[in-house]
């Protein structure tokens, strides 16, 4: 047959993760956590498991878990969603992100990406007959040049794919940015895309700026999260995509048939999690500690790093101590001194080599201790 | 913005059961059991959410659950899949036919549906640039007639979709249907998409055949099979794709990017299920004595009942005793009489009324003899 994505493997992160596992290596790749979510969730699950919460749950999702994000978007934001019409529960950010795109982008349509770029952006863009346009940054970048971006505006662009926190540089949006963004996309009259999983993970004290908080912004926007980096659940598949009424009425049409609806008993059981804000409002200082701890250990070797400032993804640039190209070091890393990373070029369109591994310091302490040491035995 | 499926509003599912609880009505609308799954799976389910199996899976599935499924149907069945290459686990059936349609519909591509069809595969062909062509049947037919199928083929025609036991006939497919079946698509080189998400409900003595069972159809065939029919747990959203390694590996390059894994604690859980294989092999008996208790308690006034041959649904035609279109009689009965039905029509492309109701005896047995006795109050 005919490929419909001939120029795709396996994805990085499942290659990656393969890799570590073949060689006992420690996996700094995949973004997961190694801890787990907590007891307490875990009961709820079962509670709601008991009580027969087994059958299909409504396309959009159970109702209580749409008022409790609600509420918490609400809190965190100045836009309300309603959650009648205009909050949807997905199978995790990624199915969020595919029916997003799908239901914007028609044959020919191009779409602005901002490249390094999470890897499903553009399958989900050339899947649906679209042509990703590449706004491409340094992985180390300070700010974004609007002027550029405008400039890969054409006649033809329908949306733009924003992410912050961003995955994989750690970057997080201002509200410059975000205002810059609303002028554009006002002015082209393009839809946004925005990708938000890391929302709960941000340091130094920086606050999580939403597509969802600009009103001009939100009116032309799926703003897509996920609990799986939240409350360490990466694999229970649940995500939501908050998005005006008539944009939630055609991105409904389109996850009807392509899911139907999602796992109803952890839905419920979220949803009774998510009363207490605490369970959220913790996260970002956990995480803020594991990149300190992270980040003091490997850069007595020289290396450059600039910290996080959100997710949890640390780059490591280390073209000032060595050239060898990103794939070979993370293969090499990998093998010979058993831990995993990412090369930070499998973000890009053309291969372009930055010089930059991803780490996931999402693990335990002795785990990134250790990790640091082995990498300190290759560079 | 421009709607990718402009004549599509909510299903037919959703828009029943939303009246049935407007109405307190009796749901024998939308398929789903009226039971609980097995206390024994809830536990299983507890244990791997405890054993902290709540990361990720693998993106084609937890190992154990695609071995599970490899004997499992190498047992029923001529065709070993390969767990490793010939498996996939996916965000219920409905997530495998949506990805097998992606992988092999092009734009302009025409894939033959036979109707009535189950309402998601015309949409799936649509959003990928596909035209539907009909195979219209009659919802009480009994024979396929292969030369109106072959009459159907064109040089574009790339894919045929069949369903057995079938939704919402109950009609199941013979041997000879298969083999009619892979002379055409081996004769024409048409991929088969086959949805089998009944296989282990069919009666009256009568063996499923899967299209995975007919060596020359397997080979270019995608199998969609569920575990929500099968163990009363519609909302897990569990469900399988088998293929040969090459469709494989073109149907794993778009299911990661829809929605990269499924839950992973319910496919551990699943796996450990399916090594007591007495629990789906009763399943047909149980449902036959729902549909016997069924069929027997509507057909006094009447009513012309073909029994179902398989599924959990029983068609009843009623244009002996009134013209009334289905649609208009499914709300009446709905709204005046306290039952909720499917109106057979909303399977087919054009509104062709055929005076059927498709009614779901996957309901304990107190709740089909009161829904039996107020269907009486109308027909
Ligand atoms: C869906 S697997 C990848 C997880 C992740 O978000 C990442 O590693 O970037
Ligand atoms: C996905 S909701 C519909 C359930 C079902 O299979 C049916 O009622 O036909």
């Amino acid at each position: 047959i005919k490929s419909k994505l001939p120029k795709v493997g396996t994805t990085i992160f499942t290659t990656m993760s393969r890799l570590a596992e073949d060689h006992k290596a420690i996996n700094l790749a995949q973004g997961f956590p190694e801890f787990d979510c907590s007891p307490d969730l875990q009961k709820l699950v079962d509670k709601y498991t008991r009580l027969g919460k087994n059958q299909y749950a409504p396309m959009a999702g159970v109702l209580p878990l749409r008022e409790a994000i609600s509420e918490k978007v609400f809190n965190a934001t100045a836009t309300e969603y309603h959650p009648e019409t205009e909050i949807t529960i997905t199978s995790g950010a990624t199915e969020a992100l595919y029916v997003a795109i799908s239901t914007v982008v028609h044959p020919g349509d191009e779409v602005i990406v901002f490249e390094p770029a999470y890897d499903s952006y553009v399958p989900a863009i050339a899947l649906n007959g679209g042509v990703p346009v590449f706004v491409t940054l340094d992985p180390q970048y300070d700010k974004i040049d609007w002027e550029i971006v405008a400039s890969r505006i054409s006649e033809k662009t329908r949306a733009i794919v924003i992410n912050t926190p961003h995955n994989p540089t750690g970057k997080v949006w201002t509200l410059e940015d975000l205002q810059n963004l609303t002028a554009l996309a006002a002015g082209h009259d393009l839809i946004v895309i925005s990708d938000e999983v890391y929302e709960h993970i941000i340091f130094d004290g920086r606050v999580h700026v939403s597509a969802s908080s600009l009103p001009a912004l939100a009116e032309r926007t799926f703003v897509c999260g996920s609990f799986g980096k939240t409350f360490h659940t990466t694999g229970w598949k649940v995500g939501y995509c908050l998005a005006p009424k008539d944009l939630t009425a055609e991105f409904r049409k389109i996850h009807q048939y392509l899911v139907f609806s999602v796992v109803t008993p952890f839905q419920f059981a979220l949803a009774e999690y998510l009363n207490e804000p605490e369970h959220y409002l913790k996260l970002s200082a956990f995480y803020e500690t594991k990149r300190n701890l992270f980040v003091d250990a490997i850069k007595d070797v020289g290396l450059v790093i600039k910290a996080s400032e959100g997710s949890f993804f640390q780059n490591v640039f280390y073209g000032n101590l060595s050239n060898e190209n990103d794939f070979t070091l993370a293969k090499r890393l990998t093998i010979e001194a058993g831990v995993a990373s990412i090369p930070v070029s499998s973000f890009y369109d053309k291969v372009v080599d930055y010089n930059v591994l991803r780490f996931c310091f999402a693990k335990n302490d002795d785990t990134l201790l250790r990790g640091a040491e082995l990498i300190h035995k290759i560079i």
